[in-house]
């Protein structure tokens, strides 16, 4: 035997005799510190949970009605890639009220708005290549690269001391776009920050990006849950026309109550839409025709429940920032979208613990501001889509712990 | 400006002036040549349409009213990335039924059958990697390692002569599997061809990838979709345990005709879960609630679906084949499972342009066998999933075509 097939056969069997693992780049992603943090909290009674990003109301019935009736009448078969004609037109239609015209050949349905990112990162993102993303951030969007082996480069919002506001460094931002950047990835309104970021802003990225011949995937999943009385944040589709480098994700989950749907969609440049159409397939191939149904009803009807939804969040924001900064030695920056509040902690500097810790001692179920990335350590997520009795129940019980 | 600086700006201008595109290996993925044909009979009337894979019928009654009922009572929140846990119960007793013990530690619900194979691919292969597939194949099945930038090698299945039956050289599979190959992919039933893999070649290729230390991939959408009154195909799941480097996928869509839902499911390696349960987090974080519903009612109380379906399209099957084989000049390879006749036409090089004119002059809708790989070309696949008097009409149509 030679050493050559020597080594061969020692190869072949090391890598037969051990147990069936993913690879490594998935073993590496790490779980859900969430999660990790709900599990230490499975089987105690009186907890309070505000560590998932969920409205407390089930979907509205009108919308619910359209599934059922779709369902009635036997819309059980395979749908076109891109989404049902009629729901993409009703999305063309919204985004064009919203944001000035955006046609219905950038448009395409997905199956719940991570999907509308995975396939924005299959679209664009090719191993090795450099992405840089506005952080903390919900872990979903910057894990997506790492799994198609790209690299994020992480650049931190901060708390402005004079406004308490999440602020942007811009020039930290652009100094972070290298000649090797492929993409920028920007959410706002902002999981986990509920930073807004400013429509000023936003028109020098695109003009750098622009320059620099980078995309900008923009994460607008809150796009409607602002409290300013404006109903809508500023969009990248207020300042990008059809032929700029620019991919805008959005979710049925948060504007219409629709979490459990999973339906989603993209605007993209008209000349992307056949390969996203053949990725589409190749991930879930559409989404179901009856979801799509509930889809058209949302967008079309449900400009009411967005509005009585905003209001209410908004008072519920009061109320829970309200009872925090009344908490000594809390640092909490005003949320100005989406239904998080995320503040520090004066002295702590391990959030999953105390996270823990207050699961289980206190029943108050917190998401660990690590969970967002290191940027996010000493912090903690509080979802405020829920009724406000809880909230401040939950801030007694915060109290309570510190001991404050 | 000095050099260094001036090729920086000319090669972003150079990027920033082109239009707007996906990466190269998106736009190197085929466009479904199956839609291209459907496109070209797009306003046609009286097309007979055979090609998709898809029953004729809707969902049964029983299984829609399990998804309405849980619109009512308000299922519309985010579930468990691996699934409900009573769906997972359901298909742990389902595949212990029909392969032996299969614990629910082993089972993820995936958002469809493309869903599973997408997720499969991420778990385990890399940029690089080698991938062995038996094919024709439907072509998502080789396109997803694509995407992920594995290497495709094919090998092909011939109708025997004897038996004119599909047929897989198992020596042939073998040699093909070399030190660098990460997965095999094996579809039985098969989509196109109707083959089922015989219980030996399972045997033999699951020994010698335990020697070699390569993934299986199993790809068992048709399961129980076989015309031996067995109503089960012999699956990898009969012959594999829990330890083993085996993943199977299955969907709702063909069984119980839930093509529209996008439901499935994966079955992995314990070791394995945890890792899945973080991509489907990254994918589509879950299936909606009401859908698995739906699928649990279908698992539990569909046995006579499954049973009343395979009965139906086996007289669909003997009636088309018949009618086919009735052809001069005809290669028809018997379908044993799925829904599909695969068939070479004498004479013919370029499937792709009979299959456009076959539906632009005859109103006869076939997939072009090029649309399945190289070795498809040459071939047309008819999906018999129709009633039988429309097969037998599209067969009348077909003969005059070819004038013979």
């Amino acid at each position: 035997m030679s050493d050559s097939a020597a080594t061969t056969a020692a190869t072949a069997a090391d890598f037969a005799g051990g147990p069936p693992l993913a690879r490594d780049a998935i073993r590496r992603l790490p779980g859900s510190k969430i999660r990790e943090v709900a599990n230490a909290g499975m089987g105690l009674n009186d907890v309070l949970a505000f560590w998932f990003g969920e409205p407390d109301l089930v979907t509205p019935a009108f919308i619910r009605e359209a599934a059922k009736t779709a369902l009635d009448a036997g819309d059980t078969f395979y749908r076109h890639n891109l989404g049902l004609p009629e729901l993409r037109a009703c999305l063309s239609e919204y985004a064009s009220r919203l944001h000035g015209r955006v046609d219905v050949d950038r448009i395409a349905v997905t199956s719940s708005g991570v999907n509308a990112l995975m396939l924005a990162g299959q679209l664009l993102l090719s191993p090795g290549d450099e992405v840089v993303a506005v952080v903390p951030l919900w872990p979903n969007v910057t894990e997506i690269p790492r799994i198609l082996g790209a690299n994020v480069t992480r650049v931190p919002l901060h708390i402005d001391p004079a406004t308490q506001r999440w602020t942007l460094d811009l020039d930290r931002l652009l100094a972070a776009i290298t000649r090797s950047t492929r993409m920028v990835i920007v959410n706002s309104p902002s999981n986990p920050t509920g930073w807004v970021m400013p429509r000023e802003q936003m028109a020098a990225l695109l003009e750098h990006c622009r320059r620099a011949g980078v995309w900008i995937l923009s994460d607008e999943a809150y796009e409607r849950l602002v409290f300013d009385g404006s109903l809508q944040a500023p969009s990248m589709l207020d300042l990008a026309g059809p032929e700029d480098r620019l991919i805008v994700a959005n979710t049925f989950s948060k504007s219409w109550q629709m979490t459990g749907w999973r339906l989603g969609w993209l605007v993209v440049p008209p000349t992307l839409l056949d390969d996203l159409a053949k990725l589409i397939e190749f991930n879930t191939s559409c989404a179901p025709g009856f979801v799509q149904q509930a889809g058209i009803v949302a967008v079309r009807d449900g400009e009411s429940v967005v509005r009585s939804f905003v209001d209410e969040l908004c008072r519920r924001r009061d109320a829970l920032v309200g009872a925090l900064r009344a908490i000594p030695g809390l640092e909490v920056g005003e949320p100005e979208g989406a239904m998080y509040a995320f503040f520090r902690v004066d002295g702590q500097r391990d959030s999953l613990a105390l996270a823990k810790a207050l699961v289980r001692e206190r029943g108050l179920g917190l998401a660990p501001g690590i969970a967002f990335g290191a940027e996010g350590e000493g912090f903690l997520r509080w979802c405020f889509a829920k009724p406000a009795e809880l909230l401040v129940d939950g801030a007694a019980r915060l109290r309570t712990h510190l001991g404050r």
